[in-house]
């Protein structure tokens, strides 16, 4: 029931996902059994020989309760137990699904993921994972959204959250990592960075140093190649809805200069964001992925693939070995 | 002798500014006399006619020392009483200058400007105010790079100084005035952005509440146009430093896909960065204008033409009165 486009787009990015997915996946649609049902029907009368080869794969589970992007994340997990946010977590929790996506409240999905599925040992806080398009490889920009006013330990954390995820996901051996400040020289940066830079260099990461806003969309700055871009995130996002609103204005500074429409759609393929439809929260154990809100169906359906790669790369396994390594080694 | 294309940039723009203002205005070179006079046979050389209609209205302060990019601003200013950067802003401090422009060391020119020209009554910090080219008209971004680690109390004064200078500078009468955050919500924020949320809903000023990433390039939000974001100067400089890179990620992709250059060129006419050349120091009692360190000829001509737009609409007294009636009114 999350998301601007609810209950359509998460149900119809549910049916392109089962379409490409191997047959043994299967998908729980969490929330109004009623509404959920209707909007099936709708998408089976429009494709009734393929909705009928999905159709064992999918099933309902009722939760009546929905949370509203309004709603302030912990009045609504308290409030709201019977929401399709906290139902569809619960079922991740107990095992009954090996993950959750949601287009819902980013903020109860955070507070509740953290809640439910715990985070892992030696986290205080998870992290946004988002994927910036670049000139050459998409970058990982970690923290996008998750926390303002993060400690240069928290900072640390979400290098290593980040690493892994680049790893297992992206599937970038040794991810370089590039921590965001307003220079390049280790000395540059407000107080939690500077402490941060120190941290990182120690912190057994192939950490290149501190890397500057024109360095992200180049996925490079002068010390090398770049994979993960480090910082709290309020900085994170801000960036990314900064980011995400550059689109519009190259499309409409080309569509006044008379560049055609279908030209600019081409040229600008890789860099619409629902390719990259879902930003995982790192940290906790479990995989709970945050989709934009207003994600079409194929956004839905690629945070769905994300997550399908998360399970099977074992990423959380993963997180966990290189968090009990890190403690390990810094004790 | 500042920045990476000096001295010809700074000697180059000096000229062309003269060439556009009024035949009173003269400009003085400070630096070391026999690279300038080199520069400037060079130059006369190629337009002799127009160089002797200017050269009266030239002159040039020997200054031998240069301050490095990599100088530490303070050791700069130290070490360096007789670089290009202290002895203008000398001339300016005893009023043998109206004004100062420069495309040398942000951080020496910083900590000179305030050092020589002194903060206004009020005023813990000088901030940078950058322009940013939008859909509609650009938006003056506040504080750009000059402080990390902002105190409240610290946003309110950018927030004080970025309204003076878009009505005395760009003629937006009551700018309003946009606080950036993650998220349009008064609550939403670091600890530094919420407390500054409530002062500036006092302060006065048109304060238009939260603005988020995506508000900037459309300079505006839901609650209506954006003459002024403020933000602490980490935030600034990393947003900043991100937009400058957003060109050649377009110019790229444009080409990749079979645009012309000249068509490239002419559609992004208004976003060459040349076009805001000069970022002003706000706060100093003097018009210091910080120019990118790689400015053309054209950029140093267009932060020239800032100057005279600061000194004739005598930006610097109505930051006074604005700081005063502030301190009184808050008392």
């Amino acid at each position: 029931m999350g998301g601007d486009l609810a209950p359509h787009a998460p149900i119809a990015g549910a049916l392109l996902a089962l379409r490409e997915l191997a047959p043994d996946h299967s998908i729980i649609l969490v929330g109004r059994t009623a509404a959920i049902q209707t909007e099936l029907d709708r998408l089976a009368a429009q494709d009734r020989m393929t909705f009928d080869s999905l159709a064992t794969r999918i099933s309902i589970v009722e939760a009546p309760d929905v949370i509203e992007m309004r709603d302030r994340p912990t009045a609504a997990i308290r409030g709201k137990p019977h929401s399709s946010m906290v139902v569809g977590l619960k079922l991740h929790a107990s095992e009954k699904a090996d993950a959750f996506v949601s287009a819902g409240n980013t903020g109860a999905q955070m507070a509740s993921s953290v809640f439910l599925l715990k985070l892992h040992h030696g986290l205080t806080r998870p992290a946004i994972a988002a994927m910036i398009p670049t000139l050459k490889q998409p970058v990982v920009l970690v923290d996008a959204g998750a926390n303002v006013d993060c400690s240069a330990e928290e900072l640390v954390q979400f290098a290593r959250l980040g690493s892994v995820y680049a790893e297992d996901i992206l599937g970038r051996p040794e991810p370089s990592i590039g921590l965001l400040s307003n220079g390049e020289e280790s000395e540059k940066g407000n107080a939690a960075v500077k402490e941060a830079h120190k941290l990182l260099a120690a912190a057994g990461l192939n950490f290149i140093g501190n890397v500057e806003g024109r360095d992200i969309l180049t996925a490079g700055s002068t010390r090398g190649s770049l994979d993960v871009v480090v910082c709290d995130g309020f900085v994170g996002n801000v960036l990314l809805k900064f980011y995400e609103s550059v689109p519009e204005l190259i499309f409409s500074m080309l569509a006044a200069g008379g560049i055609k429409q279908e030209v600019i759609a081409q040229i600008f393929r890789g860099f619409d964001y629902s390719d990259y439809g879902g930003a995982p929260l790192l940290g906790v154990k479990g995989v709970s992925i945050i989709s934009h809100g207003s994600s079409s169906p194929r956004a839905v359906k690629n945070a769905i693939q994300v997550a399908v790669r998360a399970v099977e790369s074992r990423m959380n396994d993963h997180i966990g070995r290189r968090l009990g390594h890190a403690a390990v080694t810094s004790a």
